[in-house]
């Protein structure tokens, strides 16, 4: 099976059927893994990778809980189809930049991805759509165990899982959750909100994660620490500051339909004419408009489009998976052109109005 | 008859039909005169106003060339209807804004308007629509004349006509058109053209005369001498170059058609997509969107809008067209959701691919 094949699908992040979707994306955990019998990647040799890989696979694909796993050879991947999966957020842009031997495994339903030789030998990855972290940490712990039965990790009685990098020493766990703030942007609150994160050690980061920049106003909110805390204590810390942040973009979008309904109104209206109408757009562009055509859909300002649709195309006018659809190799500027193809016939037509996503591969 | 009753007509100078009317939108020339038996307007009292009023509305009244021409007294009317004049370009703003006796009598097609008491005792105007300054000159010349043979003007053997401004003395008349020149705006030239139009004495304004901004790249050009030359002088003089003009302006339209035509296509698109979904939106920027939808209708990338269409919106979401139509005073800012509204019924509904005019007051 090809990565590319799941182009059809989308994803668990977007399906948006999960707690608070309206504001909650996708909740997400992963844990960093090392194999005690080798050192860390740094000082890997072609032959540690290689043995890594074949050895977890191995693991992986004999295991009866993981039997739906496909597995796919990063290294063998062609960089367009590496790019598709770091925009389907089944591997890191690091792992999709890097070189030698390398992996991911991948649930169908792109719950659960395992990368291996990242960072770290293992990094294990659970999303959910909406706010979940419960289901996620019952799966991610699950999938740890199943690994931990054949596989002897590198792990200190002190200290508890061993990293690469020391930030992730101890649980080896960063909880996050991806949430959209455009309300919260809109009436400027947003960097209030994340100075207050920062005080309780939760970080911030883009769509796209470290160093990533938030893009159509969507935000990651993340664990610092992994020392010293249990798991469970580490998901409790972003369980309970997920509700106030989605208490205040509540707020601050009732505020905007109270204060400046017109102005907000036009905002949304703008976006969407500018998505049914440009003949040219670049992704960055897409994303924001996308973003407020996502608000504007949620408060109901929006009635001709479905939300299954905004989240279809911001996954597809992304560039990989724009030239995945396309069928060929696109330059910048083609791919201008093609996305505002793609967003204008799925957008203007009764496609755009319909909830079937099928009509999208039109 | 109360001047908004024009309401419902379109102007000449945005009837679309002349010579050259995707370029040239109107040609205009005015004559500057003063009667021999008053003071210049600086110099008057209300006694004189109003005698020159009502010396210059009898002898209009009765000739038989100007039977049917309508008199409004500028100074009886509310602010907003003087702005609905000055809109249609019936009447100047200083017209509109100063005060004392004064008025303006226009024929019901609006190609013709007589201002008195504006800088001189009487500004003789004739518009025609596109490039026709031939007609234009007819008219005014056969009205100038109808005027003369009741009226003594303030003459001088030497210097010719005598005005309150020096820069008119002599011929008094201004010879004008209107140009809309996106193209070579988009194309970096304009620049080029108002310094080349500077070199042989030609002045170059804003839609609105002297003093405006251009706006929606539409750009009078005039004549700026009055004195030592006569009427067909200043008349050949503005006509060869405005051809010259038209070169230009259409060389720029095929570049940009054969060179960036993805570029030009994707603004004049957003353009409309804008215009077809603001909640609101300002004068000004109805105003440039309008232009490039203009541009897109005439180089073909825009099917579903007439250019008469288009002509309609530029007069009728000018603020006093749209407080009339509404038949309320609005502030700004419901100015702007009015626009807006305006708008989207008239660009969105089959009522904006309709030729006819009447559909646009529903």
């Amino acid at each position: 099976m090809k990565p590319t094949d799941f182009a059809d699908e989308l994803g668990e992040w977007l399906r948006g059927d999960g707690p608070e979707s309206d504001i909650v994306m996708s909740s997400r955990i992963r844990l960093a893994r090392n194999l005690g019998d080798f050192p860390f990647i740094k000082k890997c040799n072609d032959v540690h990778k290689a043995s890594i890989e074949s050895t977890v696979c191995e693991k992986v694909t004999s295991h009866s809980d993981l039997a739906d796993t496909v597995f796919v050879k990063v290294n063998d991947l062609e960089e367009l189809e590496r790019q598709f999966l770091v925009e389907r957020q089944l591997i890191s842009r690091e792992h999709s930049e890097s070189s030698g031997a390398r992996s991911v495994a991948i649930d169908k339903q792109e719950v659960f991805s395992l990368m291996i030789n990242e960072e770290d030998h293992l990094r294990i990855q659970v999303m959910k759509s909406g706010l979940d972290l419960e289901k996620a940490w019952e799966r991610v712990e699950t999938i740890d165990n199943a690994l931990e039965e054949n596989i002897r990790f590198a792990f200190d009685s002190q200290l508890g899982y061993l990293t690469a990098c020391p930030t992730n020493v101890g649980t080896g766990m960063r909880v996050s959750v991806m949430l959209h703030l455009p309300a919260l942007v809109m009436t400027r609150q947003i960097e209030k909100v994340f100075r207050s994160l920062e005080k309780v050690n939760l970080a911030v980061r883009g769509l796209y994660g470290e160093g990533s920049q938030a893009m159509g106003e969507f935000y990651q909110i993340s664990n610092q620490i992994t020392l010293g805390k249990s798991e469970t204590d580490l998901i409790n810390d972003v369980s309970e500051i997920v509700p106030v942040i989605i208490g205040y973009e509540r707020k601050a979008r009732e505020y905007l339909i109270n204060e400046s309904q017109d102005d907000l109104h036009d905002k949304v209206s703008r976006a969407i004419g500018t998505l049914q109408n440009a003949h040219q757009i670049s992704s960055e562009e897409t994303m924001q408009l996308l973003s407020k055509v996502r608000l504007g859909v949620n408060l109901d300002l929006i009635h001709d489009v479905q939300l299954s649709t905004v989240n279809k195309l911001f996954l597809r006018t992304q560039p990989a998976h724009l030239q995945v659809l396309a069928g060929k190799k696109l330059s910048t500027t083609d791919r201008n052109v093609e996305r505002a193809n793609y967003l204008r016939r799925h957008l203007n037509s009764s496609q755009g109005k319909s909830d079937s996503g099928e009509d999208l591969f039109v």
